[in-house]
């Protein structure tokens, strides 16, 4: 945790709550590109407690709303293969002015296979 | 509201509580690639009430955990420019298993400018 940047940040706050804070992405996407995460310190998504999370997503929206974006995307990365490039859970509200600023998507969308879908929806039911 | 897809469903749930929806996505990016969304109808996260988002996560999280996937995204598109495809809030929770499969990013950021940085701070903190 000593290594956290995000745990050092301590100015340039848009938003601090108990368990909350939000700020600017310094190496923005797009402008208005900014950052919510926990102060519970997690790598992950599912190391975060349920009522640390239940507040974020409202704190996004305060973001998106505040910088009157009408496109945006809202990210949060887990794993290096993920795109995760620092170790604390971060989410990502990045506007999206047009085609060239702001998030870039691939969506490699293979064929759909029901039968394999059915047998994943009963195994994953079956653990949720 | 007719026209949309989310407001149909009604089986094939991962999840179901009072305000959320959980399942499968039927053209997944990577196995395990589900949906949870608002039974609330919105179509971008501005729309969606605080008491529902405040729900949200926590239901992605319980698929990321029975997903069992080490690297996974979490993505919310609002915006035809933002890659939204269906006007009905969802939150995208996709593993990200391989190089090849599962969600694509692309990072265009820019050089840092500190000084456009707190100009902006101001005028986005002065509207939380």
């Amino acid at each position: 945790m000593a290594a956290c940047i995000f745990c050092k940040i301590v100015k340039g706050l848009l938003f601090e709550s108990d368990k909350i804070l939000a700020f600017l992405d310094i190496q923005p996407l797009s402008k208005g590109h900014a950052l919510v995460i926990p102060k519970h310190h997690g790598e992950k998504l599912v190391d975060i407690p349920d009522d640390v999370l239940a507040e974020i997503l409202p704190v996004v929206k305060k973001l998106a709303t505040a910088s009157g974006a009408e496109n945006y995307n809202v990210l949060q990365n887990n794993g290096r293969l993920a795109h995760q490039e620092v170790g604390h859970v971060h989410f990502h509200m990045i506007p999206k002015p047009n085609e060239t600023e702001g998030l870039e998507i691939g969506w490699p969308a293979g064929p759909t296979d029901m039968e394999a879908l059915k047998k994943l929806h009963a195994d994953l039911k079956a653990k949720m």
